[in-house]
């Protein structure tokens, strides 16, 4: 089954905004064996919407509509849809009554306009959205004598997903012809692309009937391995087959076999090891704990840890010596190391991990650029350090160097 | 004039992958007056990309394809918009020599399709491309008795950005009409989204002649406007005049009228009091001094801080006392006062920020549910404290408590 997905607001038409939906809708469409052949973003002019959804009508079989389901004059996918199909609204009673109890409830006046949310496309199925007041539809319709599916979700992402999850998945699954699809994500960490690509390319390039998509993002690599089969087995015999020997390419590189973000398997093997994580943080400002902490349940093993962005800082927080720091410099492995000792002696950890770098775009001198970064990881057996010299901007730096510093973490721990 | 983008290759109808050129695109198209009205992703097929070429002729003044200028057999642009335009192509001898001469230079044989790059539309102008072997194409053209500009340019960004400027912006700057613009962006924070609409809609609405697009994140409001004129200080004034009446209106929500964003503000008006902060994050894990610390310079007002994620940490960096934490919980204002004080003596900072809260999803009791959040801002002065209940998942309510975090620092320094 081909499908197009629609992102409707001129937002998404500005240099400021952008549709990032569609990447988790295509990610569940592929998983049903529902291939996403056009995308395309309109503005909130009816004539245009209109237009581009009679254009998908006559590609694709199922149009997938993102947003203007709102209550403003601007929100108007309910009515192109239904220009565009000769379907005709009406008010259904039954939302009419949830958003007036919505309005109650937040013991706010509702407006006459929020009534537009209610409106429903005659033949079509109401998706109820617990996340806001804009309920889906579905709609399972015949245009120019075939079979078309129409599904309006809401735009904001944290309405669309779990609409989309709950309430068009389904729908979907008992639509779309049975297929049977293998998928593994294979990621690794800090290997050299022009590495991953002399050790990958070679292996995967012999499997024609796997689709391998490779995605290299700040010293995280991504490996795609999808497979469509006549029955699960064979799918999943060959997508194994190519994700084994890949594994064994990547050797330590590899962090996970799952689609696990690398902060998920740090956490995942501090709890086997029963251990906990600190962090000092200089030049990556807190986007390493950020990162952790943005794992559900990670409180179990990360304790926190200090942002040391001022020199004073780096003594009150880790004891840091003052003279250390006048003799190496803030930015040396050996600051690195006595921060990485400190946070963990301060707060009882048992892993201590520092950053300390210069992340630009100023700040660097002939003998530390920009980009240079020292990291320490430390227990009660030993400390250890090193440093790289990442290139980009601030942004890149800093990314760069969270990903190494978890990796480091994770391979004191394997 | 009207503009489509669109956007070639089956990559960016992947989950894994998306088209960010055309936001730089789109920036720059509007500098001339030349609005994007649709932006269309389309896979290497060559019936699909024939359809997608045709819509757009149909539907605007300028049609720019990127991607799909390759060597391989996926690379159908060229191809493809000689088909939906009827028009035939032919091998540029120049362009082949060309060719010839890179490879040479790279002492690599030349494969033989690689001379499909040299394949040139009739009646196209071949556009340089200093970066890689494919060149764009600029075709100034009729398609039904109606005049259009299709214009062809490589997909990898550091090829389209760079030939983009130098060969197609002079080009559209001769065929667009000479166009004045004006432009501004407002920002407010933590504004009630109903709110905004009640005080702004009145305002905006009244000025037809200026495109306000509205965009609305976890607390952070964002108004631009845009005028276009005759002249440009006609553009200006209108902007300038319904800016003012919006900056009024928004009253201390208004931030920035310039585009910043809300760290820089603060770390603005913290250069300007010559003040420093320290931050104290439990259920934020660093996001907020994370937001701060990528804003170059910020070392000169942020010394950094404690994420306390642990109540130990809470008490042996903020000097929180044990019985406060077992008396109120760690998700109390009490908590946060502590901390905001406490992190404020400990680090010698003007200013101290905590923020303490349970980001979810478990962890939530009937009395402090998930997304209660609590805040404290402390100085030599006073410490004033708050919470919030926030809604979403884990990742919003971080957003949405970094964002009033940061607010409720500015609204101190105001």
């Amino acid at each position: 089954m081909r499908a197009e997905i629609i992102a409707v607001g001129s937002e998404m038409l500005t240099p400021f905004r952008q549709d990032t939906n569609s990447l988790y809708l295509t990610e569940q469409l592929n998983t049903l064996g529902v291939v996403v052949r056009f995308k395309t973003v309109v503005g909130d002019r009816r004539p245009d919407l209109i237009g581009a959804i009679v254009t998908a009508l006559s590609r694709v079989d199922v149009v997938i509509l993102m947003g203007g389901l709102g209550p403003t004059e601007d929100d108007l996918t309910r009515e192109a849809v239904g220009d565009a199909l000769g379907i005709a609204l009406h008010r259904d009673a039954t939302q009419v009554a949830a958003l007036h109890a919505r309005a109650a409830s937040w013991r706010i006046p509702m407006p006459q306009n929020n009534l537009k949310q209610a409106d429903l496309l005659e033949g079509a199925v109401l998706l109820q959205n617990p996340m806001g007041s804009a309920p889906g539809q579905w709609l399972d319709t015949v245009y120019n004598t075939y079979r078309k599916v129409v599904v309006l979700v809401p735009g904001p992402p944290h309405e669309c997903k779990p609409l989309f999850d709950a309430e068009v998945m389904p729908r979907l699954r008992e639509v779309a012809p049975p297929r049977a699809i293998a998928t593994r994500t294979l990621k690794a960490a800090m290997i050299p692309e022009s590495q991953a690509d002399k050790i990958l390319a070679p292996i995967y390039s012999t499997y024609t009937d796997v689709e391998t998509t490779i995605l290299a993002h700040a010293g995280d690599l991504q490996l795609t391995l999808q497979c469509t089969k006549p029955t699960l087995a064979a799918a999943e015999e060959r997508v194994d087959e190519l994700a084994g020997r890949m594994e064994e390419a990547l050797e330590e590189w590899l962090y996970s076999s799952d689609g696990d973000t690398l902060e998920q398997i740090v956490l995942y093997y501090l709890g086997l090891r029963q251990a906990t994580l600190a962090v000092a943080e200089s030049c990556t400002g807190g986007l390493i704990s950020e990162r952790i902490t943005g794992v559900p349940g990670s409180s179990r093993s990360f304790l926190g840890g200090a942002v040391v962005y001022s020199d004073a800082l780096k003594m009150a927080f880790a004891g840091v010596p003052a003279d250390l720091i006048a003799q190496h410099g803030a930015v040396s492995e050996e600051v690195a190391r006595a921060l990485a000792n400190g946070i963990r002696l301060r707060t009882g950890a048992t892993i201590g991990l520092a950053v300390t770098g210069i992340a630009g775009p100023s700040g660097g001198t002939e003998e530390k650029p920009v980009g240079l970064v020292c990291f320490a990881v430390s227990d009660a057996q030993k400390t250890d350090s090193m440093h790289r010299t990442f290139r980009g901007d601030r942004k890149r730096i800093r990314e760069w160097a969270s990903q190494q510093a978890l990796d480091l973490v994770r391979r004191r721990l394997m």
